[in-house]
C-alpha cells in the first residue's frame, strides 16, 4: 500500500474524527439554540453556478472538470450560490425571516502552503428576508457562541466589526468621490500586510495618492471612541447607524467584551452592503477565524429572490488549530462501556445473548469472539476503556446469576441474570 | 435562478436534511454501541486507488479527471480502499479486532434511471484481525440492529445469508472443478434476474451446460432444511461450518427471525472469501438495503496488512425507500422552544438578554427583530412552533417579573426575571 491522500486532503482516523465532530457537533448544537435549520447540497455543482458569481477568474482556483455527459462540472468551492438556488426555489412558502445553516466540506485548488489545505468544512448561517441591525447582531452572536460553546473565552478571540456604510459616509466626508470606494476599500482589505513602501504603491496603483491620509485615518480606527472621533472631523452623525445598533444589540446580550470595532475590516468581496465582520484569535498569530456581513442584494443578482441577508462562514481549520493552541482539543471519548466475559467455551451462547441485550439498552457492549482465557478478557476490557465486566461462567448459569465487576472502582457484586442490563445502565448513568 | 443540481445529485432542503441526519445518527449510534469508532478520508482520491482494487474497467463508472497539477483523481466510488490504507497505516498499533465504521458520500457515473442516483451515504463497517464467525455474525447484527433502530420489523426486512465455502463444497460435491466455480458464481449472481431462456444463454456462456442442474438445485436453496437435503445427497457436512455457526450465534443475540439461509447470494464481488450477505425489504420490491460479507485476502492484496477481515455497506437511498413506504419517515422537530416577546420597542434591549441567557443554557429561542405588535409576536411563535412565549412589558421591567404563556395548555404564568430560564428549562424537560 504504497498511496497517500492527495495533497491538501486529510484522512481522519478515529481519533482525528473525534475532534472534527466535536467541533462540527457544536456548530449544529447552537445553530439549532438560534432557531437555524440544516440544509445541504451536493459537493459536485455546475461550473455556472460560480462564473455568474465571481467571474471567470474562479476557474483557476478550483477543481473543475468535463464529466462523461458534458457538463463543466466542479468541486464546490463556496456554499452560497447553492444557497440562493436552493433557498430561492422555495422562498415564498418559508416563513421570514429565514434561517438556515449547513456544514458543507468545500475545495479550492490552493497553492500548497503549510496550513492551507485543498478541503475544510464550513459552517455556513444566513439570515434572510430581515434587513434591520439585530439580523447582524444575531448571526455574529451565534459565530461568538459557537466559539464560547467550544471553550474559547474573550481572553481567546475577538470579532472585528465594521460596516461598508460607515465606511462609504467617512469616505465621502473626505471628499473622496464614490466612483472611487471600490478601490479605497481594495487597499484598505490588504493594509495590514504591506510595509510602507508597498502600500504607498497600492496606493498609487489605484489612483488615490490624494487620499492616502484620510484612508489610513479611516483604517486605523479601532473602537468606537476613535471613530467618533474621525466622525466628527467629517461632520457625519454616526450616532444612530446600524454598526451602533449591532454593537448595542450585542451588549444586550451580554457579548460586549468579545467586540471591537474595527474599521480596517471590508472583507474582500465585492457583493456585501453594509455590516462586515471577521473573527480572529486575540494573539492575531492565526488567519481569520469566520467571515461575513449583510449581502442584500446578491440573490436578485444571481437571479433569485430580492430579499435582505446576513449570514458568515466559519472554517474548521484554524478554529481547529486555535482550540488546540489553547489546550481544548478534548481527550478521545472511551469507545466500550461493557465487555462481558465467558469463563468457558459453553458460556459463550449466554454471553451473545446479553451483549445484544445490553446494545438493545443503548450501552455499548463488546466480548471475546475468540475463546481465550478470561485474564485476557478483562485485560481487553481495560484495554477498550469499558467501566464493567460482566463475567458468566457455568456456576452462573446454574444460579441464573452473573458477576459484574466494576473496573475503576475495583468492586465486583453478584447479580440476577434478569437485573444486569438495569444494574449496568444505572451504574454507567451515574459515572 | 435557473440553475439546477446536476442529474442524479440532491438538494437536502431542512425537512430533507432532517431525514438524512435521522438515518445517519441511527447509523452512528448502533456502530458506537458495537465499540466501532468513526473515521473518514477525502471525497476525492488518486484514481489508481481503484484501478489496482477493481481494474480498468471501474474508471466507466467514475467521476474523474485531470486536476490541476496533472494528477489523474476521482470522486471515490467507494469507501474501502480508502480504508485498507488507512488501517493498513495503523495496524500495527491497534488492538485487534480493529472496528472501524463510517458514513461516506459516494459517487458513480451511473446511467441515469429511476431510483439510481449519482451520489450516496453509505454505512460502512469494517471488522479486521478476527477470522471466526462471531465476527462475521456482529456485523451482520450491526446491520439487523440498524434497521431495529429505525423502526423495522422481522416483517418489513430480512437477512439473506449465504457462505462461498459452503457453495464451493456443494459445487465440488456435484463434480464442478474448482477452476469453475468463478464462472458458476457469476451465473448464480444473475439467476434470479434471468428468463429460461437466458438462463441457459448464460449457463453455455460459462461452459457450464452439464451443470444447470447441480447449480440451480444450489441455488434454490433458501433454508437450513434445504440445505442439509443438499447436502447430504452430495455427502457434505454443514453442521459444523461457519455458515452454520454464524446463524447459531445470530440465533442467540435473538436476531434468528431476520435471518434466511440463501445460496443465491454471492455477491458479485471477486474477493469475498467467505460468508456473504445482503438484506431486502421482504416484499422483495426494492434492490439491496445493504451487502457484505468476509475478504480475508484483499487488504494484503492491495498492499496493505495481512489480515482477516468482514464488512459491509448499506447506502442510504434503499433504506431511505423502505422507510417512508413503511411510514417510519418522523415528523420534522419543531425549531423553537420558547420565544421571547416585547411588548414595546423599549423592551427589546431586555428581550435580547434574556434571548441570549435561555440560549446559553441550551434551549432555542427566538424573538422578533423588527418590532411588530405583540400579537404578531405570539402568531409568530405558534409559527415556529415554539411552546413557550416570554412576554416582557415596562410594567414588568418595573416589576422585576416577566409573563411566561405556556401556548401548548393554554396558560399564562407570571415569573420572576431572575427565575424565568430555570422555568422555561423545567417546563420543556418534562415536555
Amino acid at each position: 500500500m504504497t498511496f497517500q491522500a492527495l495533497p491538501g486532503f486529510r484522512d481522519f482516523a478515529p481519533e482525528d474524527l473525534a475532534f472534527r465532530n466535536h467541533i462540527l457537533a457544536a456548530w449544529r448544537r447552537v445553530a439549532r439554540r438560534y432557531g437555524f435549520e440544516e440544509y445541504d447540497g451536493p459537493p459536485l455543482e455546475p461550473l455556472e453556478l460560480y462564473t455568474a458569481k465571481s467571474g471567470e477568474e474562479i476557474v483557476g482556483q478550483l477543481f473543475d472538470f468535463t464529466d462523461k455527459g458534458g457538463r463543466h462540472v466542479t468541486l464546490r468551492p463556496e456554499m452560497t450560490p447553492t444557497f440562493a438556488r436552493m433557498v430561492s426555489a422555495r422562498a415564498n412558502g418559508l416563513r421570514k425571516p429565514i434561517r438556515w445553516f449547513s456544514v458543507p466540506q468545500l475545495f479550492r485548488y490552493e497553492k500548497q502552503q503549510r496550513g492551507r489545505l485543498r478541503e475544510h468544512f464550513q459552517l455556513n448561517c444566513d439570515l434572510v428576508g430581515e434587513a434591520g441591525p439585530l439580523a447582524d447582531a444575531e448571526v455574529i452572536a451565534l459565530a461568538i457562541d459557537v466559539c464560547r460553546e467550544l471553550g474559547l473565552t474573550a481572553a481567546d478571540f475577538r470579532v472585528r466589526l465594521s460596516d461598508r456604510r460607515v465606511i462609504q459616509a467617512l469616505l465621502v466626508g473626505a471628499g473622496l468621490d464614490p466612483a472611487h470606494h471600490p478601490a479605497a476599500l481594495g487597499v484598505v482589505d490588504k493594509l495590514e500586510r504591506l510595509d510602507p513602501e508597498a502600500r504607498d504603491r497600492a496606493f498609487a496603483g489605484a489612483g488615490l495618492m490624494d487620499y492616502i491620509d484620510a484612508v489610513v485615518d479611516m483604517a486605523v480606527v479601532r473602537s468606537w471612541d476613535q471613530l467618533e472621533d474621525l466622525a466628527e472631523r467629517y461632520r457625519v452623525d454616526v450616532s444612530a447607524t446600524e454598526l451602533r445598533q449591532v454593537h448595542d444589540a450585542l451588549g444586550e446580550m451580554g457579548l460586549y467584551e468579545f467586540v471591537e470595532v474595527d474599521l480596517s475590516i471590508v472583507r474582500g468581496l465585492a457583493y456585501y452592503t453594509g455590516t462586515v465582520f471577521e473573527l480572529f484569535d486575540r494573539q492575531g498569530k492565526m488567519r481569520a477565524i469566520c467571515g461575513g456581513g449583510r449581502y442584500d442584494t446578491l440573490l436578485q443578482s444571481l437571479g433569485g429572490v430580492d430579499l435582505p441577508s446576513v449570514g458568515f462562514g466559519m472554517g474548521d481549520v484554524v478554529l481547529g488549530e486555535l482550540l488546540k493552541d489553547r489546550g481544548l482539543r478534548p481527550a478521545a471519548a472511551a469507545g466500550t462501556e461493557v465487555m462481558v466475559a465467558a469463563v468457558t467455551a459453553e458460556d459463550l451462547p449466554a454471553t451473545l445473548g446479553l451483549a445484544h441485550e445490553l446494545r438493545d439498552a443503548g450501552l455499548a457492549a463488546e466480548y471475546a469472539m475468540n475463546g481465550v482465557a478470561l485474564g485476557k478478557q478483562l485485560r481487553q476490557a481495560d484495554a477498550r476503556g469499558a467501566r464493567l465486566a460482566v463475567v458468566i461462567g457455568p456456576d452462573d448459569r446454574a444460579t441464573g446469576m452473573v458477576q459484574v465487576k466494576d473496573l475503576h472502582e475495583k468492586t465486583q457484586v453478584a447479580v440476577a441474570r434478569d437485573a444486569v442490563v438495569a444494574h449496568c445502565t444505572a451504574t454507567l448513568g451515574t459515572s
